[in-house]
C-alpha cells in the first residue's frame, strides 16, 4: 500500500518539552518511509488544519529534528482553539476531512492536554467509518500533570524541577537577608485548579525547617487566619518564611484570588495572587516581603529541564508513531510507574475516551495534615520526575535553541472563513 | 611577627556568586597561615562585627569552603544597614575597634556595592594611626553593575546571563501562541537606576525581529505615547512583543512607576511595575497580555550562572587578600578589561575613596537612538560577561549547595545596643 502522509500538531500551552515529544514523532516516522510518506505539521495547532496551514517537515535536516529535542516552545505554534458547536464541528470536522483528503494524510499526531485529547477523541469519532480511515493518537502534554490514565504528563516534571530550584535558590537569598531586610518571600506559580507544580515546589525542602515553609493548594480551601498563623509560626521558628502560592487559590466565596481577564476556553485567566499575598503580609504582620511571579519562565525554562522529563516527552512521541503503526486508533501513549526507587516506568495505551476532559487533582493522601504541605507519599511520587539534568548546547552564553524552516505545504483548496480565528486566511 | 585575625563579612542585597568571593578569601587566607590566623566571618554582614557576632571559619573543611564557590545567597548572612550619623558612627567605630581588639583582627574585608564600600572606606578611615593598624580591603559585589573603576562588578555576569536566557526562553513560549493567545510578554528586570541588568536583555536577540522588541531603561525618560508605538510597530511586523522592563522606570513626574516602601538604606523598595504596563498595553491596545517578575530568583540562580563571573567573583577575593597581604589597604580588586574578543581581563586595584557612593549609569552610547534598544558598544562590552557554564552539582534533581556550620566564635565583650538593629544582643 502507498504511504500515507501524517498530520501531527501542538495545543494548549506549551512546555520545555513539547518539541521533545515533536522530535520522537518526526524521528520514528522518518524511520518507517514505507508505511508514512510525510509528516505535515498544522501551523498553530489544529487551525493549521483547519485554515489548510500545513508545514512540510520533510524539508527539516535530521540535526534541526534532534535539536527539537531541547528546544522549548512549540516549533509548528501551538494555539487556544476548542471547535465549535456541534453544528458548528460538523462544518469545522467537515473541512478537517477534506483538508485530510486533499493531503492524502493517513495519521493525525494531537498534541496537548485534556481539552486536546477531547479534540483527538472527536477528531477519531468523526473520521470513524470514513471510506479513507484516519487513525486518531493522541499524545500526552501539560505542566499541569492533570491527565489521567498516565502517572504523569510530560511536561510537569520540567516546571516542577524548575520551580523546587528556583524557590531553594530564592530560599537561600532570603535566609542571607532575614534579619535587616526581606525576611518572607512569596513565589507564585501556574496552576489552574490542580496543584501538582505548588506541591512540587515541596521538593525544594530536604530537612526540618527547610523552606519552602507554607504551600497555598488550590485543592486545600484558603483561610486567612489559619494562613497568618501558620507564617508567624514560621517567622518564630526560622526568622523567615517562604511561601509557593498557587495562582489557581479562590476566596471563600469562591472566586479566584486574582480573578482577570478570560482565555479562548473560557477560562479565567489568573496571575498576580503573590502581590495580593504579600501585601496582606505586610499589611497584618509587617514584616518586609517580596514576591516572585515567574509566569512564562516556569514552563519555558528548557535550560533546566529535568532529565526524565525529556526522556518520557520523546517516548511519548516515539510510541505515538509507533502505535499508529501497529493498527492502533483512539490511544494516547500514558507512562505506567513500574517502581519509585529506583524509578522505572514504560509506556501503555490509553484509550482517548477515558482521558478526554478528565482531570486529576492532588488525591489528599498527598497533602499534609495541616494542608500547608506535602506528605511523604507526594514525595516518593514527586521526586523522580525531576531528576537529571537535559542541558542544551550554548552559544555564546545562551541556550542555542533551533528555528525551524517551517515551510509551507501549497495549497490545494480555496479559503474558507474559520470562526473565532483572525487569521491570514481567515 | 604573630599572624593576625582577619574579619570577612558580606552586605546588600546578594548574588548567585558573592559566596564564590568568600571562597576566594577563605582559600587564599588558608594558604597564607603564617601572615593569617583564622578568618572570622560577620554574621549578618557589619552588624555581626557591631555585636560581636563572629563566625570561625577555620572549622569548615576544605570541601565546604569550596563548595561555597557554587552556592547562592550569602553563607554568613548579609545585612541591609549603613553606619549611623556622624556621632552615632564614633560609638559605632569605637566598637567596631573594640572588636577587633579583642578579638586580634588585622585585615578587614567587606564584600558589597557601592554602599558597602563606603563603609569600608570609612573604617579604613577611621582605624588610620591605630597603634594596632587594621588593614581595609573591599571586595566588589552588585547585581547592578554599577560600581565604577571595575570594568564590571561580580554578580552581574550572572543575572545577565539569566535574564537574557528566560528573556529568550519565554519569547520562543510567546511566539508559539501568539496567533491564539498571549501576544505580548513583559518581563521586569531588577535595577533601581542604572539598567545594566535590562541591557543586558538585549544579548537574548541574535537576528533582526528576536525578542526583546522593546527595553524600557530606567535612563530613558519613559513616554506613554512613544512606547505604545513602539509595541504597535513589533506587533505590526511580528506578530508579538517581548518588553523587558526595569523596576526603575519613572512616570514623567520623576516618580518610580511603582512606589513602595523603603528599605534600610531608605531606598524606595520597587517592583510592581510589569503588571502596570501589562495592564496599560490590555486596556490601551487590546492585547492579551502576560508578565513576570523573578524578583530574587534573578540574583540567585547559581544554576545557571556565568562561569565568567563565577571566576571575576572569586578572583576578587583571592586578589583581595594578596594586595592585604603585600601590605594594600583602603583598596578594593577591580576587573580590568584588556580586550573584548576574546575576552581578556585582570584584577588591578582602586582607591576605596573613588569607589565609595558613586553609582556607574549605562552611558548614552550603549543605548539606541530611539531609546528602546542597546547599540552595537553595549553587546561588545556585555557579551563577554555571560559567557561559559558553571553547573553546581545535583543531587535529587536539586542542586546541592552547602550550608556551612557558622560556628560562634566566644563572646569577649558585654553586650552593647546597636541602633536599629533588633537582633538577639540588642
Amino acid at each position: 500500500m502507498r504511504p500515507k502522509n501524517a498530520f501531527y500538531a501542538q495545543s494548549g500551552g506549551v512546555s520545555a518539552v513539547i518539541n521533545a515529544s515533536a522530535c520522537g514523532v518526526l524521528e520514528t516516522a522518518r524511520r518507517h518511509p514505507t508505511q508514512i510518506a510525510k509528516v505535515y505539521a498544522g501551523r498553530n495547532g489544529i487551525i493549521g488544519a483547519l485554515t489548510e496551514d500545513l508545514i512540510d517537515t520533510s524539508v527539516e535536516s535530521e540535526a534541526a529534528v534532534a535539536a527539537l529535542k531541547h528546544t522549548p516552545g512549540a516549533a509548528f505554534g501551538s494555539c487556544r482553539y476548542r471547535l465549535g458547536s456541534l453544528t458548528e464541528q460538523r462544518a469545522q470536522f467537515d473541512r478537517l476531512i477534506e483538508v485530510f483528503r486533499a493531503h492524502d494524510i493517513g495519521f493525525f499526531f494531537y498534541n496537548g492536554g485534556g481539552d486536546s485529547q477531547d479534540t483527538t477523541w472527536k477528531v477519531s469519532q468523526m473520521v470513524q467509518g470514513l471510506e479513507d480511515p484516519v487513525v486518531c493518537i493522541g499524545i500526552p502534554k501539560t505542566i499541569d500533570n492533570d491527565l489521567v490514565i498516565t502517572d504523569c504528563s510530560p511536561g510537569f516534571g520540567s516546571v516542577a524541577k524548575y520551580l523546587a530550584l528556583s524557590l531553594r535558590e530564592a530560599a537561600f537569598d532570603v535566609a542571607a537577608m532575614k534579619r535587616t531586610s526581606t525576611n518572607v518571600f512569596v513565589l507564585e506559580v501556574m496552576g489552574r485548579h490542580a496543584g501538582w507544580m505548588t506541591a512540587a515546589c515541596g521538593l525544594a525542602a530536604d530537612h526540618e525547617g527547610d523552606a519552602p515553609h507554607l504551600l497555598l493548594l488550590p485543592e486545600v480551601p484558603y483561610n486567612e487566619e489559619r494562613v497568618l498563623a501558620k507564617i508567624q509560626e514560621a517567622l518564630r521558628r526560622h526568622d523567615h518564611c517562604v511561601i509557593a502560592v498557587s495562582e489557581g487559590i479562590k476566596r471563600p466565596n469562591g472566586e479566584f484570588f486574582s480573578a482577570g481577564a478570560k482565555d479562548a476556553f473560557g477560562h479565567a485567566q489568573l496571575g498576580g495572587v503573590a502581590p495580593l499575598i504579600a501585601d496582606l503580609i505586610r499589611k497584618k504582620l509587617g514584616c518586609k516581603c517580596h514576591w516572585a511571579v515567574p509566569d512564562y519562565l516556569q514552563r519555558s525554562a528548557r535550560h533546566i529541564a529535568s532529565a526524565t522529563d525529556v526522556e518520557q516527552a520523546y517516548a511519548v512521541g516515539c510510541a505515538a508513531v509507533q502505535m499508529a503503526l501497529a493498527g492502533r486508533n483512539a490511544v494516547m501513549p500514558a507512562i505506567r510507574r513500574l517502581s519509585d526507587e529506583p524509578y522505572s516506568w514504560d509506556t501503555v495505551e490509553a484509550p482517548l475516551c477515558d482521558v478526554a476532559n478528565q482531570e486529576k487533582l492532588l488525591p489528599p493522601e498527598f497533602i499534609s495534615a495541616d494542608g500547608f504541605g506535602i506528605t511523604e507519599a507526594a514525595r516518593r511520587y514527586l521526586a523522580p520526575l525531576i531528576v537529571g539534568e537535559a542541558y542544551p548546547p550554548f552559544k555564546n552564553g545562551l541556550p542555542d535553541y533551533v528555528r525551524l524552516r517551517n515551510a509551507p505545504v501549497s495549497r490545494k483548496l480555496p479559503a474558507t472563513v474559520l470562526q473565532g480565528w483572525d487569521g491570514e486566511r481567515s
